[in-house]
């Protein structure tokens, strides 16, 4: 697992690097220090600037399809910028003052150069797929593939943190809209970097279209243990408060299925969310009776079946297609670390 | 130059209305009371939304080649999502309350739903030109060329934006800074439309430079128009608060142009600045002296003079291509309009 995200921050930092170089200051500053390349006096660091999980998927999927890993450099990029421009408008809209155990940029630099620079990285993340029938052996014609598969799962994100923002005003969330809300908001762009690699590789369109349901399965099976991790994850593995999702009363998978269950445990639960709807729970003790309701009601054991099933899935839409034993070895690989980040 | 308003609004309003309504609730409500489609209250509303210039000119762009307009439509729909993507970010960062007589989205739906919004929109103007080749005469090669034109506008106007909020913090910026500013941030866009329509009509690349410096220089002329209307416009003409640039302290262009003068009036001026750079003004006597002050260094008539010269540039690059009379004269006729603002 760590040689498949070492090869694709390998590979990817270098034109990430060059893209980032070409924003007009201080958007090259902000942006490497939201990438975790400098802190914020501007001096280099060696923060944890997030697994880039995407590049190396996205690489993966130009090796799935006989492709050079090269092949897929730019969409890789293309997907970390996309990525990472949702993650400074999402801090923003959230209200998120921390990430990946930093300060936020909008904290740091303030809100207007946060939402500006989120802007430049789209604008980057098309541009390099643009570009890459000049600078690689990718055709015009894949490059625009490549073009109308980061637009379509940028769009569907946007749609999902729509949905995300306007389930927090809402008291009651079914399983359902949750599920299809986290398909939007983060198996989509998931799903993207499984494809945009095979695509830039001069995929058809059977293979691209199951690397793209391994990358949605993964990318659900993702979230619910996210969402798992919200509630019972340490601190200290995700960076977030304890309890995080708890505190801003998120209608994650687990809060969705344990109300859901309509039992004792899951009305005294719906009980205690209507009481404190208008709060910001500080108190822990409050946090964890309701972290105990949610379990018992089986919220916990439904997330986590969910994920399993999900990663099956996963696995059985990769077995449609034909690719070499190591690729399919990797894919695997990183399926199992996703869903293995539960323990 | 009604007409060609007309014929560009009601062309491209379908499109732009058929792909607004693509957006996931509320986003679709949001961006519809924005393009003063709806009131606040969701009731449909005749407020200005905009003179839609853009979409005109990426019409007539179509036309100049010896196309028909409605193959610039996409072009046209996408250069105004992109234009309205800025406007709503551009209010949330700068803090505007107003925007065309009306209040601005963030201040209605909130900072989080007019980023999202805006994000929404600027994906949304990649997707229409993505999906043209399938809904018209367009060229994949075409529909290319025209993603193109509208990431490095939005990949500028970005810029831009970037150096005017530096420009905020700064004492002192010189007019050939201020013109760089202006022509990433207003050229650009404005460069993109008079090209756009072109491009997806098929026009070789002499002809579309040509019409992109025609619209870099009638949008520099526009904005030296609108940095005089930003000091001695009428509140009912621009639909922003009397004195509106210099109440926030921007370094406009006549600005910059008074403070290079050196003179009596010019030294004054510098010190007014700079003992007020930390007041919010409200005093309407202090902004009339200060007004006054630019005038007498040379300020004003710097940026009329500016918006002249750049008007017969555009002309000039007019003439270096051949295109229908009728055509000819709507642009010259656009160029006029941008330059009577003033008085």
């Amino acid at each position: 697992m760590s040689a498949l995200l070492d090869q694709g921050r390998t590979m990817c930092t270098p034109l990430l690097r060059q893209a980032v170089g070409r924003l007009a200051a201080p958007m090259d500053t902000i942006a490497a220090y939201h990438l975790g390349w400098i802190d914020r006096d501007g001096r280099p660091a060696r923060a944890a600037g997030g697994k880039a999980v995407r590049p190396a998927l996205a690489l993966l999927s130009a090796e799935a399809v006989g492709g050079d890993a090269s092949a897929g450099v730019p969409g890789g990029v293309a997907v970390e910028l996309v990525h990472n421009f949702s993650l400074l408008h999402d801090d923003v809209m959230d209200g998120d003052e921390f990430r990946r155990h930093r300060a936020t940029a909008w904290a740091v630099f303030g809100v207007a150069q946060a939402v500006l620079v989120g802007d430049a990285l789209l604008a980057l993340g098309i541009e390099v797929l643009l570009e890459a029938p000049q600078t690689t052996q990718v055709s015009a014609s894949d490059a625009i593939r490549a073009v109308n598969v980061i637009t379509s799962a940028t769009r569907r994100l946007i749609d999902g943190q729509a949905q995300d923002l306007t389930f927090e005003l809402r008291e009651h969330v079914t399983v359902e809209e949750c599920l299809e809300m986290e398909g939007n908001k983060t198996a989509a762009l998931l799903a993207g970097a499984c494809t945009i690699g095979a695509v830039l590789a001069g995929a058809d369109a059977k293979t691209s279209e199951a690397l793209g349901r391994y990358g949605h399965h993964v990318g659900l099976a993702f979230q619910s243990v996210d969402d798992l991790l919200g509630i019972w994850g340490a601190p200290e593995a995700t960076g977030k408060p304890h309890r995080s999702d708890l505190r801003r009363h998120k209608k994650s998978l687990p809060v969705a299925a344990a109300l859901a269950d309509g039992g004792t445990a899951s009305r005294r639960l719906a009980q205690l969310l209507a009481d404190s709807k208008d709060l910001t729970d500080e108190d822990e003790e409050h946090l964890d009776v309701r972290a105990d309701l949610i379990e018992q009601a089986g919220g916990r054991a439904w997330a986590q079946n969910e994920a399993r099933h999900q990663y099956a899935a996963a696995l059985d839409a990769l077995d449609e297609i034909p690719m070499p034993d190591t690729v399919r070895q990797h894919f695997v690989a990183f399926a199992d670390f996703v869903v293995v980040r539960e323990t």
